[in-house]
Parts: structure tokens; C-alpha cells; sequence
């Protein structure tokens, strides 16, 4: 399959709205699935006319997580598939991270199942919204394998003991649940899924990229600091944002009471 | 204005109310303001009959964050007023970090909105109590400023999605659901708002003031150490305590089944 | 009392439930306590046999935390104490990190209070279920003595907002709050707690164990590090656990839709 048969892309405006096609496979993370979304992510992150981006998914599934028949696959390796695994966990955590490093915010769309490196995809974006009835888990436990590098971005979702619990019981949460805990952003009826998320979308595309590019870097960079080290590196960001000229016009609307003239 | 006229000091018994009295400019965060603050903790900190404090507002708003015109008004200095701003984020991030410093307990109570810098003092206060109907918000995207500092005492107060979330779409949440979130500790009916905050006061005011302040500091410079070097640090704090003369007598007390005898 | 007569060893197929039976004491985390307690988890770390523990209690409590009496009795050191309070507030220290340690996990099932040390307790579990009526508290400033080394385990279980409240206020929470504010897993009806327990642990101790260790392991070793040393770290897991023969078979048996053939 070629990566162009991986995913579709939806101009939406300011919105992209990727997508995710291989619903005969749960929208499997192959390494072809994985090459296909860092690819799309390092051209989204290149794209000035994108300010927002939605990840989604075809079919019953958001993503049931790494293919398991390509893994059994490398078996047959001389080296019994080691470096196989070492590449695959490699280029999907980079792939993770890719989501963080990109200026735009990005919403996961989430319908159906989000099980293991699905549910980390899921985990990974800034926001989520998902379809009631979803179901998400980190349930390579049930198999012999635990979810450690889901783990990471669902640890720093959610609290530890629920986060244990996912991991070390394989079992499945549903989407108010996961609302609750913070996995997810959003809970909503199937049939208002892509819109209640494109309206999320749009909402966040309507600000200042610059601003939200800046802000967006900065929640990361942050996070895990000291707070006298996170209130340096926020003061930098904050003191940058400020002297754009387009927030200069974006305070003097709001304190003239109009609508700021940003290029559009 | 003198700091005397943003600022009105309250003495309740042991409880220390602070007011921000500057309903017109719904209690921005001026310098001014921020200087009268930051020199009322510093009185804080050095008086031992203040064994908690309340930060209160008068008017619509609790706070409504920086003083916006001010913020313009600089935009003619000859460097476009960049070290104006980074002396004022400064500043600001010094108070906020000063309630932290503080050796008692500061409650943050909180009517109409909190928003931007005015949302990251509420969360910069060891606990807070608002009136139900209370929106808080870092709306400074909507303007074209990602509110980059209060981003770093929110998203320390709120699980991740949440806090980016309210950064990215600048839309308030409610009283109650920032009770959900843990971003305040209560949220009762409008008109019991000060008589809940001063009984939590009064509750915390009545402990012993020198175990509160090891304990106080302890809290936040364990925060994000690993395990190991956490246990380390409390540990030693906890010897600390334990050596406390008064503390002596508040085990004893407690063990003859009586009412410690501590210096009022 | 010896070591013996604290602590009873039940052996239910793959789970062994640790059972504290001290109730004249509330079980208190005495120095001997704390001794057999760290005794019991270097056995059961050694124990393959074992693939999940539950920590339980006898009695009207699950735990009073530290005994007071046997603090108080130090005070005619002649170091006044100093010296032995530093060696019980590292052995506990100790033995709440050696649950952390222990390749298999590690659940509390908790009744009545679970208070200070007993809290902590609770909170050092990888999870917990109480029954409904518990009441959890860290309440030690009450008698002069902030909870600072129980802080350590509850304010990384909770949010800081609600983990300050209850160290400052020493105010106990039941077991709905607890699960709400995720301190513990599930609050169950009190005549069910043995048995959801149980079946909690007996989920987990069916799991491939060697999976679980490593991802255990995994788990609190990645916590607190930046998100690409975190995925450095659990990759290296992810492979080591991928290349082990039962999560071949794990794997294998997934893709032929049958149960796994592991050595029971």
C-alpha cells in the first residue's frame, strides 16, 4: 500500500482534516501507517495556511494499535526481529512526539476503539473528542505486552492509579470515563462526532497562529519544569507573543471594542 | 494611585483577608497592583500573628488579569516597550511565586471571573473557594496573546488536556466544573462565598503555625522531585516537626485524650 | 510481638493477600510493623509463585499510620528522639518505595480510615479499592505534625489543589471522593470489598508475569522524566518484553484467535 493510501487529507479551510483509511486493518500503526503520518505532520507542520488539524479515522476503529502480523513477521530475522522492534518503537514514538512539535494544535476525532498505540495516538494530540460508546484501552497485557510505550503519553494524561489500572488490567474504559479522567477532552453522540470536533477545530484555527504556535511550544516546554525555570521560559514566549504586531492590533481591538484586522 | 488604595487589609483574628479594591479596573493587574501585592506578602511573611490568609476582591470581578492600557501605553518606549514587558512578566511571576513562599496558607476567594492573569493568581493560591456562576478563563489567545504565564500555575492545577483546552480556545469554564478539574478547592452559593472562605481559613488558621510553614514549604519543593529525593526531603522536614516542642505537647495531648496546649 | 503476629500470609492460587493483624493498634505502622511489612515484600519479590499482591487489614481500620506511643517513647533519648525518628521515617520511606520495587503488583483493599501513614499506605499501592465509608485523611496537623512524608505518595496521586486541602485542613474524605480525586481505584459496598478485591487482583495475576514486571517496572521508572528520556526508557522495554518466547506465543495466539499456551 502506498502512504497516499493511508490517509486522506481534507482542506477544510484553516482546518485540516487528516484521515486515516485503512479501516480493513482497524487503522492499524504499521510502519507504512507510521512513515504515512509523520510524513503528513512534517508537511502539515511546513503549511502557514493550516491552523488547526483534526486526526481522524475510517471504519469501526480509531486505531487498534501496532499491526501484530507485521511484528510476528520480523521473527524470522536473523537477529530474531530485534532491530525490527527497536526501528518500530523509534520511528512511532518520534511519530508521537511529531504531534507535540507541530505548531498547529491538533483534536484526535475518536470513534469506535482506541486500544494500545491507538490509544496513545489519542493521548499524544493537544485535544480529543470522541463519539459515546467509544471504548479505549492499553490492553497489550491480555497478549504478553505491556503497553510501556503507550504508557508514556497516557501517564502524563491522566492520574497514576487510573493510568495503572488501564495498563495492568487490559481493560476498557468508555468515553465518558475517559472524559473524566482527562484522556479525553469531549464526549458526544456519534452523529455530531466530525462536527462538534471540526467546530472545536475551527474554533482554535480562528486565533492568531503565531500566537497559538508560540503558546502551544511553550505548554510543552514547559510542563515538568521547576516553576522558577517554567516562569523564565514562559516570560520569553510570553514577552515574543506580545510584540508581534498582530497582537499589538489584537489589544488595541479589545480594548477599542471592535474586531482585531488580523490577515486572514 | 497608592498601593494603600488597591489594597485593603482585613484583620480577623488569625485570618489576614486581603482585598483588592479596584472594582473600576476589575482588579487588573497592574504594576501598581502587582508591586501592592507583592509587598503585602512580604508583610505576610513577616508577621507571625497572620497564621492564614484569604485574597479576596471587591466588585464584578476577581480579577480580570493585566492592566491592558497599561501594557499598550508602553508600545512608544524606544524599544517598543519590550523591557517594560519583561520587567512587568517578571514581576509578575515573582508575586506569584511569593504566595507559594509565603509561610502561611493562602486562600484565594473568587467571584464573577478570573481570567487570564487573574485565573493563574487563583491558581497560584494553596486553595481556593468561589461563588458558584464564577467563569474562569486564560482567554488571552482571543486577543492574540496565549496566555504563556498563567499557563504555567493553570496547567500545574489541572490534568494537561484540560489546561490546553481552556489555552487554546479561551472559552470559560464554570465554578463547578472548575471544582471538577481541581483547579479551586469549593464552589458555594454566591452569598455564602465569605463565610466559607473564612471558615476554611479559620480551620487551617487554628493549626499550629509552625508546623503548617514546614509543612507548606515542604509540599512545593518535593513537587516533581523523583520519589527517592521527595522522601528524602520530607523526611527531614518531618524530623523537624516532630523535634517542635508544641509538637511534643500535640502528640501528648492527643494521647491523654485532651486539647493541646499551644501558645494562642 | 514478633514480626509474625502482625502480619498474616494468606495464599490464594497466584494471589497472596498481606494482611495486617494489629487492630488494638488500628494497625499502626510501628517500627516492627514497618520491619515486618519491608520483611513480607522482600519475600514476596523473591516469589515467583506470587503474581499480585493484596495489601489488607484486620479490624476497624485499615491503619491509624504511625504508632504515637512509640514516638512519644523516644522523647527520653538523649538525643531527645532525634536520631530514632530519623531511622523510622527512612524505614518507612523505605518500605512504601520497596512496594514501587516489587515486580508484581501491589493493591491496597482498605476499610474504616486509612489515615497519615496509613493514607500514605494506600497511596503507595499501584491501586486500591475501599469500601464505601472509609474515611482517608492525612490529618497529622491536627496534633502539630504536617503529614509531609505521607505528602510525598498523596500529592502524586491527586491534584495539588485538593492534596493541599487535606494536608492543611487534616479534614477526612470518604471513599467516593477518594475515587473521584483518584487516591484509590474503586469504592465498593463494605460486604463485597474481599471479593472485588480479589477479582481485581486475580485479573492482574492472570497476566504473563514477566510482562508485567518489566512494564511495572516501566511504569514509575518513566514518570517525571521528559517526554523523549520517558520514551528512550520505555522503548528499551518495549523491546525487551517483545523478544521474550511467552509473548511470542502471546502474540501468536492473539492472530490465530485462541488462548494463550503460557506455563500456568
Amino acid at each position: 500500500m502506498t502512504p497516499d493510501m493511508l490517509l486522506r487529507r481534507e482542506d477544510h479551510g484553516a482546518v485540516l482534516r487528516l484521515v486515516m483509511t485503512s479501516p480493513g486493518t482497524l487503522n492499524a500503526l504499521s510502519r507504512a501507517m507510521i512513515a504515512a503520518l509523520s510524513d503528513a505532520f512534517g508537511d502539515i507542520g511546513r503549511a502557514g495556511s493550516v491552523h488547526a488539524v483534526i486526526l481522524a479515522a475510517e471504519g469501526k476503529a480509531f486505531s487498534a494499535g501496532h499491526d501484530l502480523r507485521e511484528i510476528q513477521g520480523a521473527r524470522t530475522d536473523a537477529d530474531q526481529g530485534q532491530r525490527a522492534y527497536e526501528t518500530l518503537f523509534a520511528e512511532c514514538a518520534a511519530m508521537m512526539q511529531a504531534i507535540r512539535a507541530l505548531p498547529q494544535p491538533v483534536i484526535a476525532e475518536v470513534q469506535g476503539i482506541a486500544t494500545a498505540a491507538g490509544c496513545q495516538l489519542v493521548a499524544s494530540c493537544d485535544m480529543a473528542v470522541a463519539a459515546q460508546g467509544t471504548r479505549f484501552g492499553v490492553n497489550g497485557i491480555n497478549i504478553g505486552l505491556f503497553c510501556s510505550t503507550p504508557m508514556v503519553a497516557v501517564s502524563r494524561a491522566i492520574l497514576p492509579k487510573a493510568a495503572f489500572e488501564m495498563l495492568a488490567t487490559g481493560e476498557f474504559i468508555d468515553a465518558e470515563r475517559a472524559r473524566m479522567l482527562g484522556l479525553i477532552n469531549r464526549a458526544v453522540p456519534a452523529e455530531r462526532l466530525q462536527d462538534e470536533t471540526m467546530a472545536l477545530a475551527s474554533t482554535v484555527a480562528a486565533k492568531l497562529p503565531a500566537a497559538m504556535r508560540m503558546g502551544k511550544q511553550a505548554f510543552y516546554q514547559q510542563a515538568g519544569l521547576p516553576l522558577d525555570q517554567a516562569y523564565a521560559a514562559a516570560g520569553r514566549t510570553m514577552c515574543d507573543n506580545i510584540m508581534l504586531p498582530d497582537t499589538d492590533e489584537g489589544l488595541n481591538a479589545f480594548l477599542e471594542k471592535r474586531a482585531p484586522r488580523w490577515p486572514s
